[in-house]
């Protein structure tokens, strides 16, 4: 079990801002706290969710004057007592205080390390622990949502029900190990017959879940493709302006992490190794779109862009090239240049087709149209619950390999001790995604090693 | 006077942390909040100081789930009622939050909107305000110390106090105005003259301080110029190395401001184009010095480098060159590679000398001790007020030049109207500084425009 030594990290955004939060966690930290900070009453007499101003001494000197919020145990978000301090965001003020704490036996926390002792301490399972890390990176509405919904429980609650029938059902066929030479079934085959279809059920649903949550979280892997000079950039371009127009019409929120990508619908369209595409706009013209199959490769989408002036031959060539690649992929065919000549769909091509204008814009809203519906997304307006985590989604396709074999096994009239070991397998795979059971330190470190430092 | 609109932004810096605050400041704003705000009890109940944890809802759907903390006016730092909501860190959610409540009709706040209500509610005078933007951007411990000092009352009260009692003054002089048929005087010259003093005195005073204030906030300005070869950028990198390695010893505070910026003592040195320095290393042998002309001229200190083994013939043109553009500086002859060759200071230098060893270290103690001791921080180790605002030294010196024109006025017998005219002058420079009179709304514009948005 994890201590509660006190621990301190700065919880807002790197740099310089109007305010910087300190937050501070575990064992006497409001005492702590109150042996620097000179306000009207002292701390150590104040109730949780109460906020107090007040200065911030070192020795004698003021470091800064600043808003402290308490937070007492177990009503935290750590379940230990929780001091934050808002302070001027001047990044040597943040650094002042850090240092002042830290002289004080105070530790800098560890990534995700607030969070960790909110597991420890029951404040919530694995699995919405780490999906407080998900929802600080969310950058779409979706992913958000996902996270959102599983830090708020999401199937936390269902899988820990079918995890606790299962063990009663464990306990009853152990009971039988234990009274074997007298050869009596306290657990009922039927019943278990029925729960295990019911886990098998919930857990495929989730499973199935992740190919959508997978996009989500990740955002859906776009290639644009095609010969040189067809206007692979500017399509690109054309694509990002949109997006970056949206984004920059609130003043003071920049999201340089927005490069390559763009929401569509709440989710993220992700374009693939964009920088090579536009290198391939200097190569020479011999190397065709060669270059573009290990691009097509990683995508679930493909652009294939081609100038409409080409020769009805080159076009064919480059398609029945590219629809080799796309069996299992989306792929979208793009006439270029539609404001110099617009083309008829060619008859040999299969798939989707726009003409299209990067300069003009004509046709990027059809583009549009056919990203959004290229991706299921029901399940999300329906608030049904999806799996974004690779680890869980492991997990439950574990637990699925494991009730099949259990099922198997049952209806092969498989020995109770066999029946045991596979029951406990498929409770350990299930309690890894909650976190019911203890969990190596390895993976642990894993988890929270991915989180921001003062969360 | 500014109305009470509603205005919402983001305080903490920009990008993902672990969490994120919305300020919002103005009418209603806790109505506002509370429409979307989903929690145990409604926020309109709540006394100010109290945080409160629930969901934000955009129609039905969760936006994030927050900690709700509530200032009501007055008590708060605008003067007006104040909600700050700390959500999770997302780039996303922050986004998806200011535009919820710019929807509900809350306004984007300009840049130091906030301060500025807070100046206009009368929480703090003019002075106070810019300290405040002033502690945001320190990032040493005098220039954080001055800025704090001065948010705290600083020179404010002193300087109201003389201006009162100049105001006083003013009246008597007008009232003489008034019966100037009865040839009677109102005001005692004497005490004016005396008071004329006391104010001559404080503003002196906080006009010299300017000087230091001045390197306080900025830095102080170091050129280090010397032969191609003759170790420039290892000196640097060995004075900046030892301040990086201080910096990087609190993980999760990346100080990228820091560049070719060091603290020492509690001040800035900032070393002026060193990329220029850098590039000269590659150039030709032939160029010289003469590159280094403009750096010395934006220099408080010069470093002037040479390598030990350099002809004496060389050394003494060179050092003759710089020793000419720096009679109003500080300069600190160098001589490199002691490691190599240590040398004796020779004859015709005049100033101080130091045998240095970029590549050992050996040296740099001494050039630390040249730097602080190349700046008088007396004042500041004695908590006197340092003034460190442009526009306050403008508005001081242009305060004394009034002072001795009234005095020499006095002298001569100069008329009451003449008199009460150059009072006026006096106390509309000495009101500007603490904004005690009606402001241009271009300088007030200027002013907060430098803020950060949020503050």
């Amino acid at each position: 079990m994890e201590n509660n030594q006190p621990i301190v990290a700065i919880a807002t955004p790197s740099g310089m801002g109007a305010i910087a939060v300190l937050r501070l966690s575990g064992k006497a930290v409001i005492d702590i706290v109150n042996s620097v900070f000179h306000g009207k009453n002292p701390l150590s007499q104040q109730k949780g969710y109460t906020v107090h101003f007040g200065a911030i001494k070192d020795a004698d000197q003021v470091v800064d004057e600043v808003l402290v919020t308490l937070f007492r145990a177990p009503k935290s978000f750590t379940g230990e007592d929780v001091v934050e301090i808002s302070c001027h965001g001047s990044t040597y003020i943040q650094q002042r205080l850090l240092h002042l704490f830290i002289e004080k036996g105070v530790r800098m926390a560890e990534p995700g390390e607030f969070t960790m002792r909110g597991f420890f301490n029951g404040k919530m399972d694995l699995s919405q622990a780490e999906a407080v890390a998900d929802l600080i990176h969310a950058e779409s509405e979706a992913s958000a949502k996902v996270a959102l919904q599983q830090m708020r429980g999401g199937f936390s609650k269902e899988l820990a029900g079918l995890r606790e029938q299962l063990i009663n059902f464990a306990s009853l066929i152990e009971l039988e190990l234990d009274f074997s030479e007298e050869d009596v079934a306290f657990a009922d085959r039927d019943q278990l017959h029925q729960l295990l279809d019911n886990i098998s059920a919930v857990v495929r649903s989730l499973s199935e879940s992740f190919r959508l949550g997978n996009v989500i979280k990740n955002g859906i892997p776009v290639a644009i493709v095609g010969a040189p000079n067809a206007g692979k950039s500017t399509l690109l371009n054309a694509l990002l302006k949109e997006e970056r127009a949206i984004v920059s019409d609130i003043a003071g929120t920049t999201r340089d992490t927005i490069e390559d990508e763009m929401q569509l619908g709440g989710l993220t369209y992700r374009f693939i190794d964009t920088a090579g595409i536009r290198e391939t706009e200097d190569t020479i013209e011999s190397i065709g779109i060669k270059k573009a199959y290990e691009k097509i490769d990683q995508a679930h989408i493909v652009l294939f862009l081609f100038d409409s002036r080409s020769s009805t031959a080159d076009v064919k060539r480059d398609y029945d090239d590219i629809k080799g690649r796309c069996t299992d992929k989306i792929l979208v065919v793009l006439a270029n240049k539609s404001d110099v000549q617009a083309v008829e769909k060619p008859d040999f091509i299969q798939h989707s087709f726009i003409n299209l204008s990067a300069t003009t814009g004509e046709g990027i809203e059809d583009i549009h149209r056919a990203l959004t519906s290229a991706v299921e997304t029901n399940a999300l307006s329906n608030n049904e619950v999806v799996v974004t985590n690779a680890r869980h989604f492991q997990n439950l396709e574990q637990t699925l390999e494991v009730i099949i074999r259990i099922k198997d096994g049952l209806n092969n009239g498989i020995s109770g001790d066999f029946l045991a070991q596979d029951v406990r397998e498929a409770l350990r795979y299930l309690g890894n995604i909650t976190g019911a059971i203890e969990i190596d330190r390895d993976i642990l470190g894993t988890i929270f090693g991915k989180f921001c430092i003062g969360k």
